[in-house]
């Protein structure tokens, strides 16, 4: 699915990071939200409040959760998780195009 | 209005020149359709297919219309129109969050 129908996006682009990772902002009928964004090259320390699920449209960045010793690769196509009230360490060698679902 | 309701939304990004401007994709329920963005600090030219109508959501641009001698600034809540098959020089100081729209 290359889009999402019937749903609200914020106008307003979120940019994290002095630019490194540029988001909007997507809102489902059934109040959820996700953003959809960018990250360019980089390593950078996200933090979580609710859990995420992070879909990868194209790209391949290594991933390390909070706690734990491995990275662990991600690429076009594939996800992960992150539980809530944590944080992940994300390197990216090229520009990372993602969704970021929050449950 | 902050946001685009009852819209579809393309999951991938527009990444051009080399990250300078990143925008998604949002399709409206009569054809139209308009990019959300960001354009970091650079003087760029963009060429245009469709004639657009740029809205700024917030920063400062200086704009060159093709064919013009002048430059005009814009800033936060303003817009401005090019015509189709044209092109336009853009600089921009601090990052700016545009919307544009293609009749």
């Amino acid at each position: 699915m290359a889009q999402f129908d019937n749903v609200s996006v914020k106008k307003k682009a979120n940019v994290y990071f002095d630019g490194k990772c540029v988001s909007h902002t997507v809102l489902f009928p059934n109040g959820t939200r996700s953003t959809i964004g960018v990250i360019f090259p980089s390593s950078l320390t996200f933090n979580t409040a609710a859990p995420e699920l992070m879909e990868i449209n194209s790209g391949i960045c290594k991933v390390r959760l909070h706690g734990e010793e491995d990275w662990k690769e991600y690429k076009t196509g594939e996800k992960f998780t992150v539980p809530g009230n944590s944080s992940f360490e994300i390197v990216t060698l090229e520009t990372l195009d993602y969704v970021c679902h929050f449950e």
